[in-house]
């Protein structure tokens, strides 16, 4: 029997619309706040011991990028949230981590969700939901659990040098973007991999019991990865369209690099959905000819040995007057035609291709 | 053979059209009315004797919900109907319980047909209609039997300090649709249960002969589901770009809420959807799977046997002269003979990999 | 072999474009025509004994509904055309019966081509064609044999206190319309019954022979009514959008009535045809089932039997020096051992749950 | 093995682009050139001798329809081109014959590309390459080979009365492009016949061998006309839409009757395709059920005897005790258990249907 | 096992975004670049020696084409890049050669990336990236590795009389594309080929065990093309619509026939797609079809057998009382019966058409 389930949204439901609701499963002990204050002569990292020293960045001069981690402590991030000015509906969209990405265009911030993907150590598909607020020249990060892909965004920070220091918060937006659109090409060619190895399996004829299994959990994982991809074309032509103030025209060649990038993957993606779909056919197909295979060995030997079956149970009657049970060579005689009947037949099959 | 199904429309086109036809299978005893009034400071909860007791509520003051349970009491119906200006259409609309999903804006006021989903104690998907009409501060809905999914809103208009108090009929409105869209929730998680109940069943192999009918099943609701959510899509679109006097532009945001809710409910579906098509194809396959199985024992046994009886049968002939029959070991020669045989075709299988 | 068809196009094609021929089946004696000449105060119903008395409706106050059966009468459908002011290309598409619905807009008058669908008695589909014309204050309808799906529309032009009366042609052209498509929900629920006897059959497993010849027809089928009902969408939005003059914009929320009851069809129709393609995978599934279950009663038997019988074989040798025949009990013993595996054989197929 | 095939391309792409290349594989001997020159009350018909000849209908008053057959002539070809100041890139698509139909909308003139269909003798479909250009009072039509669809269109040309002797030469385009389509209901009713021919073969269950060939080919043909007829849709409502001085607004409607016409083809190919795509699915079930049929026949053959020959072998073993053999009547006895063996058998498989 | 796949994109993803990678798999030994510098009056064809030679071409009024070979040399593209003033990010693109077909639209230059497309000597699909800059009066064209499909385009640049030395570089631009796109022809009719020759083989009935494999590779080689080929349409038509000061509004049908010629390649694609989503079909009815033959033989033989060995079994039997044992013509009568029940059944078969 299957095994029962539990149905999450029951409890969630009897909650007003808008109360913010952690819905993810890994909650955190504590919640872990890092800032990275810079402008382009300096550079701050600190990590903050409370949340209430996350106020003092909104009016600054410098750039600044609050990176809050643990989406479970719900009052912590409703106090920045305040603070910050986020609609109440946005405090509850970052909470609940089972939305779809997406963008909200407010007149003094821009609200984006998106998806982290990355695989974990069983090669199991993980999906971690970050939401992004890009405000005057600040960029506020929410994420569920610590550990992310924006190691690479830190390091550039750290250099005196790099263009992102020169550039507001509308390119560190676009630079954390950015660098969860680079951990989708793994994601999508790690998904590649897979699928070409489940290919070389099944044209091997290893026809293993859970091959199936595999392709359906294959399938999921494309369409799950195809729900977190497809929605970002339309958040990044929103911005590019918009003209917010808060997005420099100079930056919104880099945001079409993005889009170019989605719109890379997403064919990508839609090829490797072909292509999946495919593996189920070919396996059936496999199947088939196993199957076929297998009818032909019991079809040649079945054909060849019960005619002389036959033949031997005639000769082992015991009529009274069976004359050739006396001839003199009948015995060898019979082992000749018996000889012959094999022979003919395995000519037959030569000829129908079967041997 | 195939039962006797009546078609229920056959007696409704003898009607001029726009004439008011209950055409649900739910006929209630009374109607049954309840409301709530209220303003910030105030909220009044009655059960009404009456319809005519439902006329007071439309030029007052104060944000008015009229519940009215019992599409099979025309008359009624059709009172409440006519002393709020709604259009004959509309009338109808309600009475016909087969509606799909859709929005009729209104100079004054908003008229939405929306479908609660639940699941019933066999865990049958139900279906049930409610209209729901916005006017300058109430908001009418018909049901076609008591009990619903708005015992929260409910609840939350009870408290004093609730957002719900504070503003008008149209966040009304809002939060009697977020209800409604937070019930698919569950029915789409249920759902999903499902998909992955019968996926269980179908690895572990247990191919129970209605398993095709439950599959079938599965698609209709799907397809049941699909069709009662994917429509309001366009309603919220409709209410969002139509910029109509009833709705407080700072109650938009809100709508988009749901419209948000609605299209990631949409893609779940889709997916199961796909998933539900895909069970289809896994069952084909165990059933071939399983033929297969079959058709390895049997050629096993039946390629192995086939030539040993063959030769037990050349030694049981009568004919005079068999110089085998009579050696002093020929039997125990044979013996070994048809021993080789055996462990020949046991190690060919082996090396086919049919063992 | 297959039958010789006729192509019936091919002696159409020497035509001029745009000259008017009959290309129905269903040729009529004489031409007849029934008038509604009606207003608010009165209302006359007659027969027509010659075309030319249908002239008179054109420019009188009241409103006029001529109703014309028979499209094999070519001569007389011109005049009526001509008289009324009609394109030749009307004329022709009029008298053409193979053509897909759609409305054509002209200054002071519109066209509109309709199909009428039904059940003959054999429950097979039929489609007739329907012509309308919207002028001023009258309406033509072309049909190609008496008896339609107006019956309801002419008892409510009888009845003095019907909407019917009080409006326009406008409205009469609306209420037509209706009454055609209100049949198209039996049609819709007939299918609905069909798709469902179908799908009983199938689980109860009864596989006749001519099953997926049903499926096909019932595929057909579909395909026919989603021709007939889909094409109805643009023409009614056609309508409310055109703003023409002839249609009064209080009429204009009756059309959308019925868009809404398209939309609501044709979301029907792409549910049975999902299912109907269903049915087929059914059926394959049913027909491998079947298979199954035979080769498992095939496996079952040979595999029981044949070794016994090899055992059977070897003491049915004629050797001189086999022991075990001499042995006081080794009939007995030998009965003993093929229980033996007679037995195992059973206990291996419970096992393996083919019993 | 599969022949070599020459890939056709390989030797244009030497070509400087727009250089007029003549593509098709029905070289014609000579130029063939046929001028109707007609007014409203004049038509002179003539076979012109050289191509200069066709240089005077340039400038008349006259309307004029200039047939080239014969499009290997380059030299010949490119003379009217420049004549008639056609655009380099149109001569070089008229000589290339497999363009897709399209309209190039220029200033003084249209240029249109159909495609002409036919079945030849074999029943194979056959595609023509027609294009024509409209000018200021002239068409000129090109075609491969002599011979086409336009019978109709000269001999209305050449009565006195018809309506195409008094429109201009944007009605001439409009007969030509109609007589084409005309044709296409033709090539649509024949291939209608087809899928039924091959249904009816199917359902009769004479699963001959190239029955999948014969369906494969069908598809072909399907997506061949699909392929010829879809772009027509667009390119007469190019027509419709660029109001272009060449066309008079009265002739607007005999082109939006085309149109009406080839989104009927559409529909019957949309049609067309999902019925031959289910003969597929219907030829696999009809080999599954044949299957079903002959496993059935060797079931019932080998469950009833393979017990019964261990019988007969038993009672064939040479045991010196097997008291059954000395029974008076242990034959006779034997025979009955038999008997009821193998009517219990039958009314087994009585039951089960399978018989 | 599967092989162990290496992930590309791991290593890049530590990069700056818009950084300069090559990630092309073709680096060459050192860079190559060809410049043609042409007028009306002369042409200039030579090979640089240094980048800093192409520096000289950007304020000439001549036109030049700089073609560059081998994308690993980054510094030196860096420097054309420069000095050419390309945006960082189309440097980045030109660099990357697993880019999508794209447009990028500047004010001083116009930025494309195509894809040539060619069967290597296997019958591989080889796909490589191809950047064009064109600018105020040159085009830049980057390339992996020397060898390109330009020979025809460089032939005409040498002739003092063609179209191409009087037009600009706008002109030049869509001469390369064009030449590209020429090619695509070459791809897809081999592609057709090899579409036609599996067909022929599956008719032929020759199963080979790789023929899935092979019918896979065809899917994912027209899935690339599709890839390579239907971005174009886009690029195309932003050319068209886009009105850039650098395209002449005469060599804009230039464009417009390149955009037919994509169109066209666009829908043979799509119909080698769905041929080859049938040949998958095919092979399975194939597969069955020929797995009912060898079911029919089995059949055959064993349901003629089986009754003779039977009743050959029975006369074997050692009972002291069978009285047709010891007929005198008993054993002459057997093999009659014998006969009989053969020839009945062959006759049976005959009627079935089983043989």
């Amino acid at each position: 029997m299957a095994k029962k389930r539990t149905n999450k949204y029951k409890k969630h439901i009897k909650q007003s619309p808008g109360s913010i609701v952690y819905t993810g499963e890994n909650p955190t002990e504590k919640l872990f706040i890092d800032v990275f204050d810079y402008a382009i002569d300096f550079v701050k990292e600190s990590e903050l011991k409370s949340v209430e020293e996350a106020f003092n960045f909104k009016h600054t001069n410098s750039n600044t990028w609050i990176n809050i981690n643990g989406l479970n402590h719900i009052q912590d991030i409703e106090k920045i949230g305040k603070h910050y000015n986020l609609h109440p509906l946005i405090m509850a969209d970052i909470a609940n981590t089972s939305q779809r990405p997406k963008i909200d265009v407010y007149d003094d911030y821009i609200f984006v969700i998106l998806k982290m993907l990355y695989y974990d150590e069983n090669e199991d598909i993980k999906i971690e939901q970050i939401s992004l607020v890009l405000g005057e020249n600040y960029v506020l990060s929410f994420q569920e659990i610590e550990g992310d892909v924006f190691d690479n965004v830190r390091e550039r920070l750290r250099l005196a040098n790099g263009r992102i220091r020169t550039l507001g918060a509308d390119y560190l937006l676009y630079a954390l973007i950015d660098a969860i659109v680079d951990h989708y090409y793994i994601v999508s060619e790690t998904m590649g991999n897979k699928i070409e190895d489940l290919e070389e399996i099944l044209f091997n004829g290893e026809l293993k019991k859970d091959l199936s299994k595999q392709i359906l959990n294959l399938k999921k994982e494309v369409l799950k990865i195809r729900r977190a991809i497809f929605p970002i074309r339309e958040i990044i032509s929103r911005i590019e369209k918009n003209e917010h103030a808060l997005i420099q025209p100079n930056t919104i060649q880099y945001y079409r690099d993005i889009y170019d990038h989605v719109i890379q993957l997403s064919d990508s993606i839609d090829i490797y959905r072909e292509m999946v779909w495919s593996l189920m056919d070919m396996y059936m197909t496999s199947i088939s000819n196993k199957m076929n295979e297998v009818m032909k060995v019991l079809t040649i030997i079945a054909t060849i040995f019960i005619p002389l079956t036959f033949i031997a149970g005639i000769y082992g009657m015991n009529f009274d007057h069976m004359p050739e049970l006396h001839f003199r060579y009948g015995y060898v005689i019979l082992w000749g035609i018996m000889i012959v009947i094999f022979l003919g037949m395995l000519y037959y099959f030569k000829r129908k291709k079967w041997l």
